[in-house]
């Protein structure tokens, strides 16, 4: 085992060059990265899907990093047979995620793409019909997830002149307190008829799945805006789907889906639902592109943050954002 | 003249009911509203483009209380000939510009027009290349005018992440000084370089006419995003579209125009420029939503905005938000 302040950390597989360099221009003087073939003196394996062998190569593996926000389940079962390997992830994508869920809350609620579609037609009458928007300025806002993304929106709506509110399973967990009013899960049924803006960005858990069903649909108005930017699951499928066909509630922002493609073959043919999303004008669909991933600035991002712990591991032996792997998250 | 705290104004024109209920009820005591026609003794008369006799009415008349942010051409050459009456507007709508103008950095940014029309289709394809996007969060925003739409902008920008200035013509001018650097006109060529997102929300007077031109343009870089919230003839309209239309900059999100229906016949039949945006993808095109007008809440907006500048001048002998005749705004 190497001393305070030196860690052998292995890359798995195929990383960018620009990546690498900025990633290693980041790091500490004795933190060591190593990519190709993992080597038996490694303690910290960045890797969100490993596999058995990968953490049976290195017998002194202290840590498993994600390089991105979540907890694979297939990764989540595997490591509950090494209790003695920490797992954490990373949050560098929280800004980009909540950006796209403002995105989406502006552009559903001010009817943006259908203003959009009609005035290309030289059709202006979405300029005299504005009794039907909603404006983030001046509404009720309620964010179900109060973790990296949610607490983001919150600062945004905000600043946007929101009355905002919030949804966590602990009330008083970590970050922002104080900052607006946050609620146990129980509070939902509660809360949801005096909301305008509902933005969902939970995980997806056992307790979470299907957490928004026919019943919350019913309780929202006919005005209100459901905004998914956790997944999919999240909010049932079917019911989500009526609600926007019938009017009952008035418009949703859905980056995140019920199917997805399977092969890269599959990504220009792959509807994202079992249900017509796509028939429906006052749906504005995104495909997952919340994370940014691929964006130049996220992948600086993710190296900004890959860095940040592991020199605090090397630094304090502590790194942040552990992931518990009984809540899944 | 009534004694101070009471107050004689003239609403001109129609005012739906519900927004005279409001207004009525949030009024002081001392300050008498009427509408249908102006009484001799009415020292403030709410109105955008009065007539002269309108005026001549009313010979203690004191102050032209404009129930909107602007001031029209014809009226601005009328009061001319009127010093004695002090010309005042309202910035009730300057949350929902720059809410829409947030809303217009991340669709065009993030492309989510683009994506939600593929994704209707089944294709996922922006999924995998987001290097093509531009994220607010970590950019260089550039506000162009930094009055009430501006500064509102820029408390958004922050609260996303983004390194933001502003210019404008008195950088020591009032409202949030200090939350971030304010430069001179003269700097706009210096800082057009290294700007992401510039967000165009200035008054349009004679100085600010066409104020983005191709030499502008050309010292944007190819991945920037262009947003114009002011008027359209800030920006000349041949240039943006050339410089649209052949990726030297890289996407824009429009709100004001060039050309504007001019009955009711012509609102579905009227191309908003004489370039055709409506054939560019990298384009998104709004029909002058961004001041909220027939909305429910900005009609509240409206009238609390009012009521406080009516009630100010009853109370203080003050009304804010006095216009300049001589600059326009």
């Amino acid at each position: 085992m190497a001393g305070r302040g030196s860690l052998e950390v292995f890359l798995e597989g195929e990383w960018p060059e620009q990546s690498l360099d900025l990633l290693s221009s980041l790091l500490d003087e004795g933190v060591t990265l190593t990519t190709g073939s993992i080597s038996g003196n490694c303690s910290v394996l960045v890797c969100g899907r490993p596999g058995r062998e990968l953490l049976e190569a290195a017998p002194g593996l202290s840590h498993l990093l994600i390089p991105w926000a979540g907890l694979p389940e297939s990764t989540r079962e595997l490591m509950m047979e090494y209790p003695g390997i920490a797992v954490h992830n990373i949050h560098h994508n929280a800004a980009f995620a909540a950006e796209l869920a403002v995105g989406l809350m502006i552009a559903a609620g001010r009817l943006i793409l259908s203003s959009d579609r009609a005035l290309r037609m030289g059709d202006w009458s979405y300029r005299y019909r504005q009794q039907h928007t909603m404006s983030v300025n001046g509404s009720r806002v309620l964010l179900l997830g109060y973790g990296h993304v949610g607490r983001a929106v919150g600062r945004i709506a905000k600043a946007m002149g929101a009355c905002t509110k919030a949804i966590r399973r602990d009330p008083s967990g970590e970050g922002d307190q104080g900052t607006l009013p946050v609620h146990p899960p129980e509070a939902l049924h509660e809360l949801l008829p005096d909301t305008d803006f509902l933005v969902v960005a939970l995980p997806l858990t056992q307790r979470t799945r299907g957490v928004i069903g026919e019943e919350e649909l019913a309780m929202m108005h006919s005005r209100s805006v459901l905004v998914n930017v956790g997944r999919g699951q999240l909010v049932q499928q079917g019911p989500l789907y009526r609600s926007l066909a019938e009017g009952r509630i008035g418009a949703a922002g859905l980056d995140v889906w019920y199917r997805y493609p399977s092969s890269q073959q599959e990504r220009n043919s792959t509807p994202p639902a079992d249900f017509d999303f796509q028939l429906l004008e006052n749906v504005v669909m995104t495909p997952h592109i919340g994370g940014g991933f691929g964006s130049p600035s996220l992948e600086r991002s993710r190296c900004r943050h890959l860095a940040a712990s592991l020199n605090s591991l090397a630094r304090h032996g502590y790194m942040p954002d552990r992931v518990d792997l009984d809540k899944g998250y």
